[in-house]
């Protein structure tokens, strides 16, 4: 590729804060190059209702983008214009055209013709009644780049939280707490912490029990597979404290403890996160053989179309990707 | 009694913040009087480092409390003095001291001679060294009060978020959820938050599995078990709403939809409420036949008898117990 290296960023569904955001954060220069994969009519409209006039440089190649103030790259899919939806609710056609973005952007990449792909949130409900059936951008990237071992890794002021288990019952979460599994995550994350520029590593791997189990007291997973998981990553060089209780690691890694927590349960890290600024987080999916980072938000269907959406999780989720590039 | 409500506050482990923080605290002027259970010449040592010089008035029965500006009430029971203990440690001396402190306080309480008992904070390590076995305060609460029916209730920036478990197995607390226990936790907050003087209650029921499950999709104890629970509740006139994710309901409790939240496991309410500002926090025992609330916090070793300690929770604990006594 010449210049900086360019990433292909969705536009999410059209019915959401995609467009506005998109559009908000790359009226400004960066140190690298983004392609816009999505639909320019709809692109100009957002800007239109954002009081912003950037030239669109419509492109067939995502080496063709240009790296120049209040210029957006487009590589115009035509796939839904602005007549074809109804802003703020979920729907057909914008569940079809916001899934073709990623398929695009996936496949690009795949074939080195893009260094990662941001993704702009998109409607679950949307992409079902397109009748497509994932429960996210994860399961899709997964799917389409044939990778089985990913992790999902939310980075926020700094920590980035791996969640070990994610959309299952408690009871399911519970079974998959293995030393293998626990294991993996420690070394997934610790690789992802270092891609991210976060170096060296600092990790806390959270209990799974209240108190962490308070040394068997209150559930042996932690005695069982946890600690022997943790021992494990220590004998490979790994820096890895824990098992932490859960209610207290996130605060000890806000305050500069650790840059990294491997989280047991869905509700540990989302609750913790969520409690401090979602909003603002980048959502990162490790393990995949293409860098994939995403806004930390939804589409947020009641706020979609007023052009005051913030596009700070946005920039923060490209500027992710650009420092990941740089160690991959 | 003669005038306004008289509470006790134990002075909690000699050797943690207890001692500073309840000096602070009551050399304010309120609507109420307050004695200590404890002992005048660590009290007086602990206000010689923060340089206050309050009048010490030792009394018998806790009806001869005064309230009285830069006036402290104590009911001075001569358990340990500063040259038996170090300060910011547990030890044996410590644990026995404050034990001794809770039971005079409940007892007195018991018997009609005071209107509540607010604690400082006890450390479960000092407790053990003297061979008193309990978790915390609380079971030691409803043991002496021969209670078996009780709720830990903590009370944050408005909302009273009730666990439903605590200190058991992850395993253990999905068993422990319930149709029939989940309906007395929403009972008994329901109850509590009438007590705060928080009418009318608006309550929230956070789900047990992500998402709440999802309509069943990740684990079905709301549908067999909360549902039901909350259903009846809203039969006996209770305003309950859920089941909500756990990773979204407490945030929207704190903006303002919910002032009480029923949370299904330690982690889901804990960790939330230390994501926000725990310290500040009021940690209440419902379901006694005596009032009794808490300091959020914990003894502090590591900040204790330096005179910095803050006394608002303390404060905010104090202030409960009189908003509860009004009703009961």
């Amino acid at each position: 590729m010449n210049g900086t290296p360019v990433f292909l960023l969705t536009m999410g569904d059209p019915a959401g804060i995609g467009p506005e955001i998109a559009v908000k954060a790359l009226c400004e220069k960066r140190p690298y190059r983004v392609a816009v994969a999505g639909d320019t009519e709809i692109l100009q409209k957002a800007a239109d209702l954002c009081k912003l006039s950037p030239e669109f440089n419509i492109i067939n190649t995502p080496n063709d983008a240009v790296n120049a103030e209040n210029t957006i790259n487009v590589l115009d899919m035509k796939e839904i214009t602005t007549a074809q939806f109804t802003p703020g609710a979920p729907q057909a056609s914008c569940g079809r055209a916001a899934y073709q973005y990623i398929i695009k952007a996936i496949e690009l990449t795949m074939s080195g013709k893009a260094a990662g792909v941001v993704t702009n949130p998109i409607s679950k409900e949307s992409l079902k009644l397109a009748g497509i059936n994932y429960p996210g951008h994860t399961e899709i990237f997964a799917d389409k780049t044939g990778t089985a071992n990913y992790s999902m890794v939310f980075l926020l002021d700094g920590v980035a939280v791996a969640h070990f288990t994610t959309h299952v019952s408690l009871r399911q979460a519970i079974e998959l707490v293995t030393k293998g599994r626990v294991l993996n995550q420690i070394r997934l994350l610790h690789k992802s912490l270092k891609g991210l520029g976060i170096d060296p590593p600092r990790m806390a791997v959270a209990g799974l029990n209240p108190h962490a189990g308070e040394n068997g007291q209150f559930g042996d997973e932690e005695i069982r597979e946890i600690i022997p998981a943790i021992n494990e990553a220590k004998t490979e060089g790994i820096d890895a404290t824990g098992p932490l209780p859960p209610d207290t690691v996130f605060n000890r890694a806000f305050k500069g403890e650790f840059n990294g927590i491997v989280s047991m349960l869905h509700d540990h890290g989302f609750v913790a996160l969520k409690s401090r600024d979602f909003e603002h987080g980048v959502n990162i999916t490790v393990g995949l053989p293409i860098i994939r980072t995403s806004v930390g938000h939804g589409t947020a269907f009641d706020k979609a179309w007023r052009g005051t959406a913030g596009a700070e999780s946005l920039v923060a989720a490209m500027d992710a990707a650009f420092e990941m590039s740089k160690s991959k």
